[in-house]
């Protein structure tokens, strides 16, 4: 099971008036387990010596299932390199021990520098990061 | 001109450490300008008195250009029916007088009814707010 | 009247699934209400051309009245200079054309500059601000 | 040592373009701490069963050190009863391991119950938490 797994729990500041999450606050979820998966201390240190970051370049977000106060869930994220400049992030919101999808998230991000967020190659020192948390090959998907 | 156009500003708030607006964020301004473009009065009655809401039930975001602090940026929205149940919020932030889009999402939203958000078809009174903001049929899109 | 007036609606990533807004949010709001008072272009050049900006030092907020989703409500700033190093922002919110205060906020702030945040003086062009936005020395308050 | 403790990282979302945690953040870190206190299964439950929860009455926050990006950090909450209807959290935000004090939270809260939000008494089951949670009788404090 190649996936990191970030465990959060949902607060009041997390819903809305209806009585679920709000909607945009899915992304946050799916940021903090990028900053797990990636490393807060490498992202602190890239920012403070290389002013280099990760910004999203786009996101496709299906929600199938709302999150409701009190909820303890999980983001199960797997990387993928897409080209020189992008990474692909799989996140998958669920309970815990559950395999269903509550909200679905492929986040493309690229590697940018400085004030002005020049675009630039992937890190190397990503490399291991992005091989740690390949997606499983299953034989499903290898077909 | 049929887009629905929402002006904003990029308050302390919308930003992070790295100078530019937090991804997430662009849903909020998003999100905002439905309600003004559906309509507040409206959307808090359905609520009040018909448990009715719209939720988002899939979004795709495209970032193209970093928003600042002190931007004064606008979403301009037009609106599609997909099916019974769901429409398109098409919705693109640009500098005012620009026809520039700094980001694009395309924010497919169902309605749904009670606690439980069960499915239901699209209000009869969302009609003519369909039709008012209705993607402009160009002769380019046409074809 | 000397008090700044900012409006604001309340929109859906404001509330909680209590039904009424977020009590963090409140302190937004105050704090969107001072860009405006003290000049949003000021404080961009500020920060830009000096890396000086107004931190918030003591809040001390009162919640009498929560708002709900779809309110329009006001945000009443005075402002009085307390030291070299700081001023108060005294904050109301209301509903428009009440005289009831849902929220109070005495904000102190102090200006700071460079990444290390070093406390300085005031910056001379806050003066004119501060007379225009002083409290209404009313009889009742000179005694 | 009596006081409940609540480690929390400092995420991107968390923060502004000046480079530190945005103000009012540090009261969403003390509300996340406050639910971890009080507990947050029953905080759901007296939601659900009996529309009762724990409202913000004043706020007095200081901002004496600012967090950054990366920062691990602990909220330390102690809780005092005021009155049949209101307690009191004291709240500290700390390194760990360290006794200094970079945001100091003293934050009112009242029962409330229903949609109006009537003012109701402290809930009996509230007793244990208040006791566990109360304030060390120091010495220095008891003279």
């Amino acid at each position: 099971m190649p996936a990191h797994v970030h465990p959060f729990l949902v607060y009041y500041e997390d819903t809305d008036f209806t009585g679920v999450v709000y909607h945009a606050n899915y992304l946050k979820y799916m940021e903090r387990a990028r900053e797990h998966c990636l490393g807060v201390d490498e992202l602190v240190r890239r920012w403070r010596d290389e002013r280099m970051g990760f910004a999203v370049y786009h996101a496709d977000i299906t929600f199938k299932e709302p999150a409701r106060h009190g909820d303890t869930l999980e983001v199960h994220t797997t990387l993928t390199r897409e080209s020189r400049y992008r990474f692909l992030a799989d996140q998958r919101i669920r309970r815990p021990d559950s395999r269903k999808d509550m909200v679905i998230g492929r986040i493309q991000l690229v590697t940018i520098r400085g004030e002005a967020g020049k675009l630039c190659d992937l890190p190397d020192d990503l490399e291991p990061v992005l091989r740690r948390y390949a997606p499983d090959p299953t034989p499903a998907r290898r077909r």
